[in-house]
């Protein structure tokens, strides 16, 4: 069984992913990535979708060129588990992985 | 430069793309497709993005599990082209070759 | 702790698969597949991807455009093991899906 | 038509892509790739195909968990094209990216 986490609990959750925003009126929560293309995107993607199919736990997402919008919230307990947080901390593990660099010549 | 094809061209190409609808208010065309699970569904999006990369045009779309939501439309010229409708029908025929065995043993 | 098939048993399973050579010298078996086009082969490639992930087991596989050679072996017990034959299975379960619809149109 | 590019002008070329080998007793040149584990081999090789798709271009290459090895070469030529370079420019840039902020950190 999958245990929702706490409202009390899920802010101090959120206070450690400031990319993320909680959705209003729901519990779910959503990150907006910008790459530079479809290419970085659909990369970007295809590593989520491998961890989301290993972990069983898949992100509701949109896509288009090189936008990518991932909600996640966990049907079963009605709100965030602890599985939400595993995903939201490997996408931004990802990203970082993947844009570090371009920000350090940017920068 | 990308054409738009005209209103009356558009219902014509419409009624040969019978799984797709157009968006009330918009000349987007929207198809939505449900697979069994996430390997399928990915394995279909997968397909669609190398086509989309290839012709450099891009769905705008989005996935829950095993269902996706694709909807198309041409920003150059505000409207459908016909890129749409080429990418349209490479996704009928992957969406034909994906489920047409399955449902000759569901038949 | 991952066990290996015993020589006998081995030969039982593999006559249940019948697309896949056992190598020579060796534990390992192979599947040649060839598709139309490396879109295809791209797609099916992807599938078997993410259900190898889930399963924590990987194939050692080769592409040139549409053709994979895939080869399952399984080191920590230096021969087959379980893992092997459920890879295999769902290969080939894969393959089936995405083909039979065409060799229909062939036939 | 595919052109051959000429020994002497391939001796050049190579010595701008210092990661890739020349194979013996061919003109195909080749680079090994290691990553950390599947997921980010699998990242990377999916951008690699989309753009493989894009240029009509395509790899021979063998994936074994987070090893990667790629061999291009242009069989219309009998030898190294320009397509050739493009490709392994791409494929450089993405390892570069994918990689570059890990070296950092384990400097």
């Amino acid at each position: 069984m999958v245990e929702k986490i706490p409202a009390d609990a899920g802010a101090l959750v959120l206070s450690e992913l400031p990319a993320w925003k909680k959705l209003e009126g729901s519990d779910a929560i959503k990150r907006v990535i910008k790459f530079d293309n479809f290419n970085q995107a659909w990369g970007f993607m295809t590593r989520i979708a491998l961890e989301a199919e290993r972990i069983n736990h898949h992100p509701e997402w949109l896509n288009i060129y090189g936008k990518v919008e991932v909600t996640l919230t966990t049907h079963e307990c009605n709100g965030l588990s602890e599985r939400d947080i595993i995903l939201a901390r490997f996408i931004d593990a990802t990203v970082h992985e993947m844009t570090t660099n371009k920000e350090k010549e940017h920068a």
